[in-house]
């Protein structure tokens, strides 16, 4: 944390990263970053039921190992709407990677990249759509949309990121209003890093604000007619982010969505709300192969990935742990836990007889319910 | 903690409150109350079972978040029985709330009609009901009964909450003895402050006896013509408070019970009696619409209150909470405890698409049956 | 412990006991007593699995409170194969009272007399069953066998017995070889005070045998035929103790038992064993009321015993709990642990609307399935 | 541990071990073995989930006491493929015995044939199947096979363990690559200690070597036709071990595997598969009596043993606590470590009436579903 913007350290490296797993990453994020971020990042909303249960649920099913599987070299290579991966693991949308590193979401996008990840870019991004564009300019992102209340807004959002070749929109209907995040409140926690949309769209630069402040510019009220709206008027796929049920699966799929995204936005909307890996199997179930499905929160394992896959996810995404990566490592930092992670996927695979992602779609959980604290 | 009554330091604060949530209330209190008075409080009976239960049971439900809703600036304005409340927490019965401060019920009257909420005062309430009406005397207000086996006091209660103008009584049948409390007996707790009703009636004051004391004179049997009889006797619509099973909301309706009030006093009566929350369902089936449904205990989160609303319950009360509030912040400090769990649940009213507390009567909650402890 | 039997120091001591309940009596005891002689009781088998469970166990099962119950002042009197007791909590059986008091079992009979309780006193008892009679010549009381491969021996503990006008017989069949007590063998825990009916029979003494030792002179392989010897040559009742399952229950009807007795041994033989709580349900059904069913193991709580008792136990012993009241106070120690526990238990029955035991015996208990810890 | 190889410690002693459980070794075990070397064998895999709820699932199940059993007496003698075996545990294979003690797989074999108990020992064995074979000539004894890519290294090793008199092969399909055990990341574990198979066919010495490196040497790809293969060449039973489920025990059959063991090779390899015990009978119903069942992983007390054989194991492996019982004493501290398990299963068996294996593979165990942490 050597780079410093207005007062606030960032990092500024770019360098693998040597771990055993992604969870130790986050003492060391503690020990290098401002207070504040770091619970920004590190917490859930309320008593933080929903944030601990989202890791914790993974338990609640079990990986059966396979015997005499005869086959070796497990591949992770997928494709998603069109797009080559070389890792189903995705990087899902996060606010002002400012607060990791002086090159945001620049480095992230790098890192994604570099892993053959998919990238999804948020509203709340510090660095403009071009430069992260710039970034990768071959590899495949989507963007992450905090509709705003100013269509005017909205299409100009919509423009650049078009030209800067998304290739879909994730519209975030779960985190309209910012959960209760105590963290936050507690450290009095405002962005510390403009974010690009706002600074380009109001002349002023963005930093400075709440979190609360920020949710009050966007959309609360946004329904089926939105989801259309936003389609034609941006000519790109858009995927509902925020389905924790069969009705909304419906309701989204009524309104033209070209995918549904199951998340608890890593439990810091809603707490008690059932950890996503819980409801995931209803909304697959209510999906039935329409469109494509999306799982995140609570990912730290390749397990979690394992079994979010086949339970019925086409991408799994991850959110603390790169940013992790991103604060300690740079592009480098992203890349290496897409690729640890990947390769506990791997490991996974093999051990259960899996040598296409495809295959891990049909392989056997169970749900043997032991205690989630198990 | 600056004044005294003989003794006894009593708060006489009047002012709001900063909090991040109501539990860290309880720590504050600890460290100004004195020891006996804050067990009186923070305790149940026997080993604490159904106390932290009642709490712990509400992560057996599961709120779903909503996605495409549609709405926003939720509002929860209610009303009850005839009455307009701009809040569906109620404030439910407490004795001697001269142990927390020294405006005592007249001070939580006036906080409770600040945030727009029922306010239930106690048989055994410090101040008069003539004082605590005169505190608010717009705001609607119940009274708790304990009946006493001498019914001339009975009537004497029940011609001054009349003329102070109260709405109805709420009479406790689950609190006929008191429960087996061990910080009482370990403390020898007795109540500092004079109990009105009690100074009235029997010229004497009412201080200085111990909670067992108290329970010996009051009737320790009520049954179905009792409720007949003070219905006749008071002219005023009687809620049963104490109906924790499906048998008992028959008899309590059959009795001609105008609610039922789901309450198990707090965990301070039976212990290792289930949590409110898992038997609400059992009783609201029985009720089936005939009589509202009031439900208090354990009550902590804006999720909580939510739950209980959409479970079946048309009116949430909270206890030690608001007790907190009044001895750290008299009036005001009852009202910032009220509006801060208001608040919350206003945040879950909108990321589950509730405008109106009817919409949260039709939420969905599912069972995914976690352990209590997660 | 200011007796001395052979350097063993023995408590002289007969005083009520001050309480607030019985558990908080472990923590005294330990201070006091020989380690040997505190872990022989405060342990149980292998992983003392089933000893933490018996009474955890309990918090499987809710007690429902009930409203509107129009009685006072519950009874705990009830009748027991014709006697008439003032409370359905038994003494059951423990070896070798003289390691808590020098007046050993005669202390104990002498309370367990003054509190209206039945008392079992053990076949390794230090006292003589002829002083122990004395001790209160019209109290009931029962005998425990330890079958001795020796029918010499048997049939000098029949006589005795029976002139010492015992009531009948618990023929202990659940603990025919020691379970695995890890703390003995750390302890290498000898019986120190000799053991009556070895000492007359023997010429010896009976003391300074481990407690594998004491096995190995009973006999292990006792069946069906050995009930009905029993029967035939004492003359007395016999109650089967160690009934933990459908199949026992009825083999031991079959075999002529005037009562079957669920017991684990208070966890001290097969470790995971069930808790006895969770078996009574499946023996009662069996039993069908053909003879009397007695509980023990575990209880600490007014509230165990009241759902022992509602779910179809006919007595309910306590084991541990009344030997630290020996410990600490004698024969008034005994008698207050069972004074407090029977005064937990009227409360319960006051706030559940139950009379008479007879009542609680058709109480409402609920199986919420809370987890075990909670 | 006073012997070293190349600078590594081994102990050299062979003496009885005084213990009251096994468990308790582990902590000795560290006090004198090298970091590295005790964390490769005291740790599983990623969060290390199954290799705690291995031995924590027998929880789930009890033993149900039984009464007026009529015996005594109890014989763990059993039969398996025609060998007479004192006991149903058996010692399950793992590598590199020399981490341990001195004399490695040589020792453990006294150990085993002294206690009576079946001995596989492993691929990755230090001492030769020579040398193994000579230390108990009469032994009966398994060979656990890390198939090789390379053929002629098979067939080497065919030759040689037919010609030691080796009854079977077990060929291990659960750990075709390493799991991800993060303790031997974190240590640089490698093996100290020359490998003999290794050793003889490269002219080579094998030691130095990393756990994903030995991996690597195997083959990761095999088949229903490597079984027949394997069978053929080598002229033995084949028993196929990592068998989890249903569908594979089938499979297995299907290859003309002789029999089938449940493991999950010590929750060493896929980190939340299940517990063995709790898929035990699902494999058990597939097999249906066709082929015997061996099982293993996490068993720690004559009781998991109990549960393993009456919910139909034929014989009951253990892995670490022998190991530990190796260096702590080695070929008598093998030993002493199966006979303490044997005494605590004779316990159980006497406690529930069964007089033989036999019978306990007919005694009623219970699935109470306690949660696992009790």
């Amino acid at each position: 944390m050597t780079h410093y913007y207005n007062g606030f350290p960032q990092s500024d490296r770019d360098e693998k990263l040597d771990m055993v797993n992604v969870d130790e990453l986050e003492e060391r994020v503690k020990q290098v970053m401002p207070e504040g971020a770091y619970y920004y990042i590190a917490s859930g909303s309320e008593n933080e039921w929903t944030w601990r249960n989202n890791t914790a649920a993974f338990n609640h099913y079990q990986i059966i190992p396979r015997a005499l599987t005869n086959m070796d070299n497990p591949s992770t290579e997928t494709e998603f709407m069109g797009m080559k991966l070389k890792t189903p693991i995705m990087i899902s949308p996060i606010a002002c990677h400012g607060i990791a590193h002086m090159d945001a979401e620049v480095a992230t996008q790098k890192g994604a990249a570099a892993a053959g990840a998919l990238f999804a870019s948020s509203t709340y991004a510090n660095k403009s759509v071009e430069d992260i564009a710039a970034a990768a300019p071959d590899a495949p992102r989507f963007f992450q949309l905090y509709l705003s209340k100013d269509w005017e807004f909205n299409r100009m959002v919509f423009d650049a990121i078009k030209k800067a070749g998304y290739k879909g929109i994730f519209l975030t209907v779960d985190a309209l209003i910012s959960g209760y995040r105590e963290a936050n409140l507690r450290t009095n926690f405002t962005y510390p890093v403009p974010l690009d949309f706002f600074t380009r769209y109001l002349g002023g630069k963005g930093e400075g604000q709440s979190v609360a402040q920020m949710y009050a510019s966007s959309a609360q009220k946004i329904g089926p007619d939105d989801v259309r709206r936003i389609k034609e008027e941006s000519g790109l796929p858009v995927i509902v982010k925020g389905v924790m049920c069969a009705e909304d699966a419906y309701l989204a799929i009524g309104a033209g969505a070209d995918g549904v995204y199951v998340t608890n936005h890593g439990g810091r909307e809603v707490d008690t709300a059932p950890a996503t890996i819980d409801v995931l199997p209803e909304v697959v179930k209510a999906v039935n192969h329409r469109v494509p499905v999306i799982f995140d929160s609570g990912v730290r394992r390749g397990s979690h990935i394992f079994k979010a896959l086949a339970m019925g996810a086409d991408l799994v995404g991850i959110g603390r742990p790169y940013l992790y990566g991103l604060a300690l490592g740079g592009a480098k930092g992203v890349q290496s836990v897409i690729e640890e992670l990947n390769e506990e996927l791997i490991i996974n695979m093999q051990l259960t007889g899996c040598k296409t992602i495809e295959d891990v779609k049909h392989a056997r959980i169970d749900h043997i319910r032991y205690t989630a604290d198990n």
